[in-house]
């Protein structure tokens, strides 16, 4: 088993002194560990179990201290992803997706005849793919079930049945199937409504989940749940407290347990989620989560070709542009510390090319060649998985650990 | 020095046959070893050096096929690139980029001491750029001088030079610096035209080839290149016909050659690159080079939720998506092997997740839980840099090697 712990570097090198070629990704390691601490106490505080996404970051390192800090388990998406996961020995896994491929649900499989230890959760959500698992589940040969929910979809969206009555008949094919598969509960992911005009967002979530507790109470007024306690999951980073107020008041016959599955949370962003958290804010009325961005990717100046036109050394294969560019943070003339926020400083990403960024930048913005940039992404999921390294800085941006990441 | 040959599967595995999870990203070894071959051949009976950039793919692999087929050089983008390929043995690197930073400038420097053998041209834009880079190399005492050519730059474009007057200043300044800094020609990068609207492009192209040579023109009348031959270099994948034409016909005073970069000749793509190669065969009325798509993405069928609505399971961390989505290409019905075509089948990507693709199917479709589905995306550059590994497989798609990137 690969370990999670990462290499600590001897004397620290640092960021702004230009100690390593730019560009770089950082996570300002305080406020991680602020992130980590304040969104795993929310999580508790509200009583609901916590399954961080840790497809954002693929790093487990990171898996190490939200793992330390209590998560109930770790959410991936894919194979590849789980593989990684049990290679550095997470021991429980939300798989957030449907299982179907044949090497896939082998080493699924594998994993569980070989570990007693590992606890495994995926998704279905028709007859069709329910059958296809149990067949490939019965020529593998786990040696106990493999636990299933069903998952609920936004009608538009991605997988997910789109009516309690096909959620149904899929629980029934699970019965069929049993003792292959068991019927551990019901997911969703209302994530996708964050995409839809911002004046319909809530309605459209609460909608959503009301879709869940339905199925949910269904099937366990059809006593098609498993016997332990059922397991209600929803919660990408954006409405989650929607999720804990809804999926919590769901009324079954048995105690049930809420998953929150946020991955974002442990280093927020400048973008996408940082605007989500603000409206969390505003309909709960109060801070918390009070969570900070910690991801930051660091770039030079390569050229001032034009008055106004600075040419920085990070593009698209540095960070994420899926929900917006990065924004212009900060400015550090080259051979000095001083940092000079660009925030509010009319500094924007005009353009953006493999390994550049054009950024118009207004009158005296006193960038010079050689000069560092910091710049602050939106969605961290696809800036994290442009870097095969990701630097962990103190509030100097001297470089505590080089964590590794295995997208 | 780490092997540039990949490892060899023993006994083959088959994508069709699920052999491993996917989604895979898949090059068809065959139609890769034609377009090298084919674009060689161009590149020699055009009489210029084909340096590619090998940005695209960062697979050491292959970059040595590239060599093995007698390329002049590889071409990079920055010091993490540069890292991978001297780890590697390439010994001869065109670095399309301006070098700024202490780091990347020390390294570069301790290469051209170690190895006599290397061999290492980079770019210059400003006389403040020619300074610092003039420092930090004396500093850094590689023990020759580094090659440098004057970028020129497109008006509202990226680096480079925007007028002949500070070309000429630019390589005055490299004099100074002398014996740090050595002038070896000049170079630009046409292919950001691409995105203008078509009707301009060609006229855009030749204006700004015409100002790469009136540098050149200027700076051999007075004096300022190196006494070898003086090099003239542009060439993305898009307009590499102009290039030779117009570069070749510069009227210096001395011999020039003119090196040709593109990265994407390759792979080839199935949406930008397709289509201005069709555009260079119409400007040319030939059909050379006849480049074809080597670059896949095959991913599998999680869901069909809706009529109409295919659920794939690849999404925006495993194609790019900056000039387009992928198109759909194939369709396999699990458990055979029996391929069926998508194109012009009315497929659309209608929607992207991290980890999903959200297809639109017209009724009739066919496609089912556990179903495999071949992508072919845009711009290979952003697909590449998705995948630690690549699989080369053969016609049948069983896979012959699997070799790693290094992004």
């Amino acid at each position: 088993m690969e370990t999670m712990v990462p290499t600590r570097t001897a004397s620290p090198r640092n960021v702004l002194r230009e100690d390593l070629p730019l560009p770089l990704c950082v996570l300002r390691d305080a406020v991680l560990e602020r992130n980590i601490a304040r969104f795993q106490r929310y999580a508790e505080e509200s009583g609901v179990l916590l399954s961080p996404h840790a497809k954002t970051t693929m790093s487990p390192a990171l898996f190490g201290r939200q793992l330390a800090a209590g998560c109930w388990g770790l959410t991936f998406a894919n194979c590849a992803q789980l593989e990684v996961a049990r290679r550095h020995g997470v021991p429980r896994v939300f798989y957030a997706n449907q299982l179907v491929g044949a090497a896939d649900i082998r080493y699924v499989c594998d994993e569980l005849r070989r570990d007693p230890g590992f606890d495994f959760y995926c998704l279905v959500d028709s007859v069709p793919g329910v059958r296809l698992l149990a067949a490939r589940v019965a020529d593998a040969a786990p040696g106990r079930s493999v636990n299933v929910l069903v998952e609920g979809g936004l009608a538009g969206g991605r997988c997910g049945v789109r009516d309690v009555e096909t959620a149904v008949a899929v629980a029934e094919a699970v019965r069929v199937a049993g003792p292959h598969l068991a019927l551990g509960g019901v997911e969703g992911f209302e994530g996708l409504v964050q995409y839809r005009d911002a004046s319909r967002r809530e309605a459209d979530v609460g909608e959503f989940l009301g879709f869940l507790v339905a199925i949910a109470e269904t099937l366990d007024g059809r006593g098609l749940f498993w016997p332990g306690p059922v397991l209600l999951s929803a919660g990408g980073s954006a409405f989650y407290d929607l999720v804990i107020d809804r999926l919590k008041s769901a009324r079954l016959s048995r105690p049930h347990q809420v998953i929150v599955r946020s991955g974002c949370y442990l280093t927020q962003d400048w973008g996408a989620y940082a605007g989500l958290l603000g409206d969390l804010h505003r309909r709960s009325g109060s801070a918390d989560p009070d969570l900070e961005p910690a991801l930051e990717v660091w770039a030079q100046v390569l050229s001032v070709p034009e008055p106004g036109l600075v040419i920085l050394s990070a593009g698209r294969r540095d960070f994420g542009q899926d929900s917006g560019n990065p924004v212009a943070l900060t400015h550090v003339r080259r051979g000095t510390a001083e940092r000079r926020s660009l925030r509010e400083s009319g500094w924007q990403m005009a353009a953006v090319s493999d390994q550049h960024a054009h950024m118009s930048a207004p009158p005296g913005h006193g960038a010079e060649v050689g000069d560092l940039v910091a710049l602050g992404p939106s969605h961290p999921c696809t800036t994290f998985d442009k870097w095969r390294t990701v630097h962990l800085v103190d509030d100097d941006y001297n470089i505590l650990e080089a964590i590794p990441t295995y997208f």
